[in-house]
């Protein structure tokens, strides 16, 4: 199964993109003047560190699975499988909104470009990951598969340019809250250039 | 085994919360004056979809096993429980945030003391799984099981008093862009009462 290599280069780069992301959103989290910002950008690295936790499992079994092998697999097995990949399928959505999200609070031009960069790579990966999975779950129907039903269709917010939006909008939510009493905590020991490198 | 039922129960009642939570933060996405807060709510609210629909699944699954059938799993479909469990234990957990979240957007007392009070209830049950999950893996210590690891330990954002610190606070996150363009949005449509009796 050629998906199965697919996936791999797909959950191994946003395994990647969960480290760069939250090299950023760290130091938010730790200059942080308010509890409510501080729970905001902490709630959403804990989803991404539940999220990096279950691909640190999926990703070398995914490895480990050779065409031949993946063949063998019992319909129990697979249908597991399914079901992690399914489950992933909703982390890279997540993690797009996440990134969508992160949008609104940073104002220098080359976080907001790498952000939108990652958002647009994830977005990619995500409708990718929904393909392989409609078509492996129509290729094992026998097997008892997740439901494809998704959560994401039918919403204007998912049409909107994020980027722009931000952009356009004088302050972002944490920005509102935490700017009125410190300038740019949110740059604090950080530079773009040391996340670059990475 | 007792703890399915205890399972059953913390299911049941965290997927009626998930209604509830619904039914409050709905309006504030159809009353959202921008981009940001529609993002924001939208995607919280997705997160609990998805939740709701893996609990669908694990509920009916979880009545229908009654103790003798639950002792005659095999060793796969036992390591299959644990992890979806598992992952239900990060659900709560998550949700709870989300429930503190929103403490920072309402200004009635009551709808306040009612998030406050499912994010109580809710921290108990995530305690709950937790004690079960740990109880669960021991007594199976011969079935793969999923790493207990946590992320919520040792974060001082978990030791907060949401309710006091957002009382505190003159405003919180949505209510920060919004009430700027519009006095009280997050009501419209919407009065506790009609909360109260679903």
């Amino acid at each position: 199964m050629q998906e199965l290599s697919q996936l791999h280069a797909i959950f191994d780069r946003t395994q990647g993109y969960i480290h760069r992301f939250m090299s950023l959103i760290q130091p938010i989290i730790d200059a942080a003047q308010d509890e409510h910002t501080r729970l905001y950008y902490h709630h959403i690295l804990e989803e991404e560190e539940q999220r990096e936790d279950r691909l640190k499992e999926l990703i070398p079994y995914l490895q480990s699975l050779s065409a031949e092998k993946a063949e063998q697999l019992s319909d129990r097995e697979l249908s597991r499988l399914l079901s992690d990949i399914n489950l992933e399928r909703f982390g890279l959505h997540n993690f797009r909104e996440h990134l969508e999200l992160a949008l609104y609070e940073f104002r220098d031009e080359e976080t907001r470009l790498d952000l939108d960069g990652m958002r647009a790579t994830t977005h990619e990966d995500y409708l990718r990951v929904k393909d392989i999975m409609a078509s492996l779950s129509e290729r094992f129907s026998d097997v008892s598969h997740p439901a494809l039903t998704d959560h994401d269709e039918g919403h204007d917010i998912h049409a909107v340019d994020h980027l722009k939006a931000s952009a356009a909008l004088p302050k972002g939510v944490a920005s509102v809250i935490k700017h009125e009493t410190s300038p740019a905590p949110a740059k604090k020991g950080l530079t773009v250039g040391s996340l670059k490198g990475k």
